[in-house]
């Protein structure tokens, strides 16, 4: 009875080992939650407060599919002070979270078969989206410097993909940035092709050392869907995220948009507008950087310590996330199951490619855990590895 | 570049419409809002109130993709009272509105050609998403008892339909309602044909006069799937809907759910489950139903009293909407474009049918105007009719 597709895409193991770390007495470093104790609530509340205080009937009614214009105009504005980048608010749509970016951009883009190109290891949730369109995955490498350039070029001559998808800063699951000549690089493949490159950037502003790169933007404006969020820096209850697109492929994503849902959830919208006009979101980024640093800082610190000098990992200048590698021929699988017996969870690295399984890599999530819970973990962990070697 | 489907979805001349209707000068019988008026304000913002008062950071938290318990429940309760069927809550899924319903039954069940059963005339919406799933539609007409059973039980034969989509209390666009013989009827039908049947119920808690009618549920409740909303009945800028379905069809649903974007808003579902928690559903939607019973009323006076004789109309016992036909040989877009020239505007019947055009048929909307401008703009609608005569 069922569509082929629903048939094909890959079942979420990431979702049963959510359920086991979902256990109070489990440390786990396996989810991709912010921390919950950085949410702005007061002044979420006071935003919902003045919402209310207008006593418009209109912020309980249906709205439009593009979004709330003063939204779209606030996260332009953001992409001209933080990234210094022009986007036109008026291409900008706004989604259920960039989760559902993905979804509309596949079902704009994507034909039963078509190529796609996507990073590996690459985040879960863009294998399933373009999974629901039947996308075929073309996996490039991602390494310490961004992108494998050679296997990129190769994969460009060998496929005729519509797009490609990168999470170029702090990439979940690796944590690893492109560097600006790598991106520079990839661009000038990319601008060749003739294709679309989505650059997806949930963690962008959540840098803690290094400096700031460059969008794909700045290098090739006419070919780059940007996706955003305010799930890692504001909260993600909200579901609220965007699609900015050049003005073509925007009225093909206001189709689409329109088709699956009519709009994002409006008061929302306007919740999220208010409390921007009010609140002075570089202040709060800020907060949350110092203390994803310090989580990321005990946490290499505990591997230090605690880890086989045969586990390598990276070490990332923002974001969420650690990637560890075990020594060749040892399970990251095996790991976890060791490792849930004694209540520490993690997500071995299966789950973050299209076809490979019984890996040795790891993520390891740092943000949504204290100091004391990191170097436990971590030593746990550790001890586990060595009773595998 | 762009997908196959995106291409093959109609153009929305509803949203052209729309736009022109969004004009402040202009009586609008065009869209499908409820009353603002309406909207229960004070008490949304005092649930939001208590759901800031608990002070748990959960409530910007992400959160499963099924939706939040606690709502879930109180869904299944409301069946249980209102329509005397026993929903299992464990089996509802929270959309974005049930126009995500919509989408993710698309996306779960139509392979490209796939053919599937609509209303003709039909819900727009309906059609715009399963036409992103590249659906062969099949239309059934519906009349004043129901759906047409010699035609359902012809194209049930001459196909292999997987779906069928009806709406039948109220009926968007005809206003019609099918009768329990005719439910009885069809369902025999569709059980025999051992296809799903997709009841979109939006409007059937805001009947005026007549009986409660019998949902497919009673009747073939293993192949039956319940989309609702609360979109008419509290508001609909949450974008709060529900999928209810058997088992299997839920497990795959719930893929969907979360390749579509992961979940739905928390932070409304948790402000709606507290309204529910303290306020009588009941009384609220008693208020609608004598306004819209009293707006439908004045509209129908202003029908008789203005619109030739030539003219047939609908006169529904619930919901929102009324379904005018001009004699044969009258364009209801033409009438159209006359009436705007008169700032009324309303929908002409070729948005609601698959492949006609150019018909005689229109959909009036009185749920969002007050009673003198229905009687002004009946009377302009009435004189360009009769100058078309």
């Amino acid at each position: 009875m069922f569509s082929n597709r629903i048939m094909g895409v890959p079942k979420s193991f990431i979702r049963e080992i959510l359920k086991i770390a979902g256990d109070p007495h489990i440390i786990s470093f396996a989810g991709g939650l912010p921390n919950g104790s950085l949410f702005p609530m007061e002044h979420l509340r006071a935003a919902t407060e003045r919402v209310f205080e207008k006593g418009e009937p209109g912020i309980m009614q249906y709205s439009n599919s593009e979004g709330y214009y003063p939204l779209r105009e606030k996260i332009a504005e953001r992409y001209r002070n933080s990234s210094n980048i022009n986007v036109n608010p008026d291409t900008i749509l706004i989604t259920n979270g960039s989760q559902q970016g993905l979804d509309i951009l596949g079902k704009v883009f994507i034909n039963e078969g078509d190529d796609i190109i996507v990073e590996e290891p690459g985040y879960l949730g863009a294998i399933q989206a373009f999974a629901t369109y039947s996308a075929r995955f073309n996996a490039v490498p991602v390494n310490e410097e961004g992108i494998d350039l050679e296997k990129l070029e190769q994969t460009l001559k060998g496929t005729s993909s519509k797009l490609i998808y990168v999470v170029p800063n702090f990439q979940n699951p690796s944590g690893i940035t492109y560097s600006n000549e790598n991106r520079a690089a990839a661009a000038a493949l990319i601008k060749e092709a003739g294709m679309y490159l989505v650059e997806d950037n949930p963690y962008g502003e959540l840098r803690f050392a290094g400096t700031h790169k460059k969008s794909f933007f700045e290098f090739i404006p006419e070919q780059t869907i940007l996706l955003g969020t305010i799930s890692k820096t504001i909260a993600p209850s909200f579901r609220l995220g965007w699609i900015a697109a050049p003005d073509d492929v925007f009225e093909k994503l206001l189709v689409a948009k329109q088709a699956a849902d009519l709009h994002t959830n409006y008061f929302s919208q306007r919740i999220v507008e208010e409390f921007l006009s009010d609140y002075s979101l570089d202040k709060h980024v800020e907060k949350i950087r110092i203390v994803y640093g310090e989580q990321k800082a005990a946490m290499i610190k505990a591997i230090e310590k605690y880890f086989p000098p045969e586990v390598t990992y990276t070490n990332p200048e923002g974001g969420m996330f650690i990637w560890g590698t075990l020594p060749k021929g040892l399970s990251a699988t095996e790991l976890f199951n060791r490792a849930v017996k004694k209540n520490v969870a993690f997500v071995p690295g299966d789950a973050f490619y299209v076809n490979k399984t019984d890996l040795n890599t790891f993520r390891l999530n740092y943000s949504n855990s204290d100091k004391e819970s990191i170097e436990k973990g971590i030593e746990i962990l550790g001890q586990c590895i060595r009773g595998m070697l």
